[in-house]
């Protein structure tokens, strides 16, 4: 049993793009940053919303203060790659994510990470999470416990 | 003499980051559209006026509308670049720039491009440049005149 | 008739990223160039190549010698895009590309352009196209053609 | 005394691109990384190599294994920062750096972090520093030492 059947994580696929390359060959270290963040957007779709939304029509941004990535094997161009992402931690203004980054079809784990994120307004302001949103992220993060232990 | 020679134009230098390069092991070719932006805010700046000012206290935004680039040479990391960039064209609502990227110690040109842009409001509305600034890009457009001919 | 249908056009899909946005709350505009490569990529696909494998099986690569974008609409963050990719020229060491990006639902043309390329070998020499890979190419090149005029 | 005056860290300056922000009107946080680097490579550059010569004269990378970010406060476009950086982990195999990034003219922290690598050879293989360079970075680590505790 891989550490991603324990859970339910959300899964997301990407393609490795050219561009993500650097001259040793191999996919350079700061797009997993933002394949996190593709990973994260796919969980918020899983669980019923658009994160689009949440900025748009509530004032809210789930800004970065944390992340960590721990690289195991490269990821090469044109791979074709599954973004695991699961809630880890669910507050009142506050979230953590964890993440995997696995290579089809073999199903290697290239990378793990997580981000801690606050809510904040468009002027920066720290708020809590909407209650509609919130709800919605509470359902995820049942779903992403393990169920046993 | 080299084209840089005939006109007035604007020079930023620049390292090229690790970042930037691709598994050919040159720099991936849309990071040139970053450095001519790189070009045209010093410009901004060689003729009296911070871009980031103009965006903020006036609504107005220098939207890209076209953008071509001729690759000559790869440029390649660690090279230190000079960005040359001239005003070509001005209009009550447009804008075109030309650019050149010369790499040190050699003065290789390693590319050439332009952009054309158009006034836009923060809400992509069509509107012209605010006068004041219409004036510093005015002696910007003077000073980049070819002599004769 | 949309200009995408007079002739096969290949065609991918992608979802904006939020780090393809900028400050101006729209795609930064180099990121379009980063998307036709996508779209290329996904051409060759559907002519029965691999472009990795043309890199690393046959010491070829395509070499960006000039992009041209035109800008019609933000693509904004979250959009879903079609890539629209046919092959306009094709000589013995260059080619042509031309692209479309279309959003949907609405199939709105957002942005349009060309990358010209040349064949070169890993240490910048230039080369003529492989044999198998000229004919798969021949072949795309009689589907994107214009069947009448 | 700030924390960057205790130790003799190298500082390398930089100015914040447009392509570097997102609709949220800050900087991306992936963006982060490619400063470290940058960060980094100066750091080699003050301690007497050009990280470019130890790959391309020794066929050794210094792959990243892990990366960790913290978000202090937001940069935003046409910020002036500077990268302090300082080597604080030097093994046979392995290195590791500490960053921080500040804002110019008020020093203000807006994030800091560490990069864990290793070393390799373009084919992937685990291998040690090369004994020259081992050396320039074991200077380095003495005068990042802290001087007294």
């Amino acid at each position: 049993m891989t550490s991603t059947e324990k859970y339910d994580w959300s899964q997301t696929r990407l393609r490795v793009r050219y561009a993500e390359t650097d001259q040793a060959g191999i996919v350079y270290h700061s797009n997993y940053l933002v394949w996190f963040e593709v990973g994260r957007v796919e969980l918020c779709r899983d669980y019923g919303f658009n994160y689009r939304d949440l900025e748009r029509q509530e004032d809210a941004i789930m800004s970065v203060t944390e992340a960590r990535v721990k690289y195991r094997q490269p990821a090469r161009y044109d791979d074709e790659l599954i973004i695991h992402t699961r809630l880890a931690e669910l507050r009142s203004r506050a979230l953590k994510f964890l993440y995997e980054v696995r290579r089809l079809p073999d199903d290697a784990l290239l990378a793990e990470g997580e981000t801690a994120h606050i809510m904040i307004t468009a002027t920066g302001r720290v708020r809590s999470i909407p209650p509609r949103y919130a709800e919605m992220l509470r359902q995820a993060l049942q779903e992403s416990a393990q169920p046993e232990l």
